[in-house]
């Protein structure tokens, strides 16, 4: 049988389809669906503060019995750079005015809390974690594992896997050059850059270099995708945008819109919105960003910097100065239901030609 | 059984398994090779003057009586900035007095001869010709349909294998991110860029957008690729860098072990050489022409102004100034012959468990 992969066992999981975690546009409802369809939900928890990270894993508890993840963010060391903030806050301002929003004042003290969400994850018995942006340290790895945690990490290249496993992360989600939103990057190439490889690369090379399983995110939206995904070495598919069009999401209908009316080159690379890099498509805000592209101040700064003009123009539904996370096969998204998502794949697998 | 695709059949070939026309490093042998192995030879003819195009196929020949193919470039104007080439002619000139060469005379009047390679494709009834960088004129695609010759194209986006199948074009290759060597995009997205969009996003979509047979290339190197390309919407695939570092190809013994040597992170996008951006190994040359990317001359004037720098370091065996193109797979490079890359994909796939 297809699905029967090794992380199907061990999830608990009856296909190996996991939603993603996408900070910001999870809700309850979606996750409990994926999980309640026989794949894996994921409540996106990059940005919530404790009380609703806790508030959150009652809420999907109510919907479903089934397993879900938590996704969470590593946090690095911040520097802010005053006159960088500054100059970045001059050309933010006209958009500030026009939305009538006051100038934020920078906070870096909310990114010290990963231990605490840990905490909830364990006092809530939420049986798996994942982590984008770098790997979480040993003793918080030996306490989840503790508690009988399945912890998952996110490489964008073969390095980056080898060292997740070395520090003892059970499975590796590869994100593929394809992949819509943050890249999990975390370790620069000889270049000075961040690693940018197609999923056909990069699945085959990391499944060989390493012996914890795989699981392929960027790109994959449908059943094609996943057993692609099988095929190339993955013991299991990732998928963001192909959630974040159903109807559970909780993305603004201008963004869904958004992706449902774009095509393959609708993407860009940009870290106009959070200061790190991710994968979205174009818009106003974006293209207007563009020109100061290295006078960006990093992550988590510019996040806070844009976020009340993101959540003004969201309540708007005016898409071009929302972050439009996509990834590269926007084409094949769909406005179904989320358990429609999971079946649709299950049923077109099992419906081709190429099966055991 | 999954060799059976659409395109055996119109190719005349027993596996879907296409030999990239690696211009500059093709040799009779390999050709022959791959084509005798069951899958399709391609002369890498894009920089051949019409008398060795000619010389070539005839060797071809002696060494096989299966179908083989030739790859051309399709050229579009040129302006000669002198201003530019001055420029490039004094960052380059240090190279050329430490290799003891004269500075070149830019000459374009040798990009307006395929319509000559196609006559004599013609006359030496070439089976199938596969173009790269646009689609020849209307005329010239009748002309080799009135003598029965497959067309096959390049698309890097939806849009671009629409345009060529609307041409007449037989069969699209597409050429996904990971792809080593030139870019064969030719038409730009809105924001201004050429594609650069994953397999695993690429194919499914452009299967979905067209009726013609879709060819998958780009980061392919064994079974696992060749058959997840197939089930993501394929007809096909078409390898370079698989074949680059067999023992047939003509590629110098110090670029070969530059590819065995590297990983999924060794390569660049660069224009450096050619003018025409294309994904190599990083090395000295490209280090130092990054520096000045937007002011490289284009194809084919930096081709020229480069060419001898090249020749005299191959003539070295020096990799630090050649143009090392690999696609992100390079660590499932091998240095086999020709015949055993195809049969051990045929191995590896007729041992897997998903099969018809």
């Amino acid at each position: 049988m297809w699905s029967d992969t090794k992380i199907t066992a061990q999830l608990g999981i009856k296909y190996p389809i996991i939603q993603a975690g996408m900070a910001g546009n999870t809700t309850p409802e979606l996750v409990a669906s994926v999980s309640n369809s026989g794949g894996l939900g994921t409540i996106g928890a990059g940005y919530f503060s404790s009380e609703k990270l806790a508030e959150e894993i009652d809420k999907v508890k109510l919907l479903t019995t089934q397993p879900f993840a938590v996704n969470l963010f590593v946090p690095s060391k911040k520097h802010i750079k005053r006159a960088q903030v500054d100059l970045m806050n001059a050309w933010l301002n006209p958009y500030r005015r026009a939305l009538d929003l006051e100038q934020p004042v920078v906070n870096l003290s909310e990114t010290q809390q990963l231990e605490q969400q840990i905490d909830i994850l364990i006092e809530k018995r939420v049986p798996i974690v994942s982590f984008t942006f770098g790997i979480p340290d040993v003793h918080l790895i030996r306490k989840m594992h503790e508690h009988h945690m399945i912890v998952m990490g996110t490489a964008t290249s073969v390095e980056e896997a080898i060292v997740n496993e070395e520090a003892g992360i059970d499975i590796i989600v590869t994100q593929g050059s394809e992949a819509g939103g943050h890249r999990g990057s975390f370790l620069k190439q000889e270049d000075g850059e961040y690693p940018m490889i197609g999923s056909i690369s990069l699945v085959p090379q990391v499944a060989d270099a390493v012996s914890i399983p795989v699981v392929a995110a960027g790109g994959i939206m449908d059943g094609r995708g996943v057993l692609a995904s099988l095929i190339l070495g993955a013991s299991g598919v990732q998928m963001g945008t192909a959630f974040l069009t159903s109807q559970e999401s909780g993305a603004d209908i201008a963004y869904k819109q958004a992706i449902l009316n774009s095509t393959e080159t609708s993407t860009v690379l940009t870290n106009a919105f959070s200061g790190k890099m991710a994968r979205g498509i174009r818009n106003d805000f974006v293209d207007y960003l563009s020109t100061f592209r290295g006078e960006v101040p990093e992550y988590p700064i510019q996040n806070q910097l844009t976020s009340a003009i993101r959540k003004a123009s969201t309540a708007n539904h005016d898409h071009s100065l929302m972050s439009l996370w996509s990834g590269q096969t926007p084409r094949l998204a769909t406005s179904r239901k989320a358990n429609e998502v999971v079946e649709s794949i299950v049923q077109q697998i099992e419906d081709m030609r190429f099966q055991s």
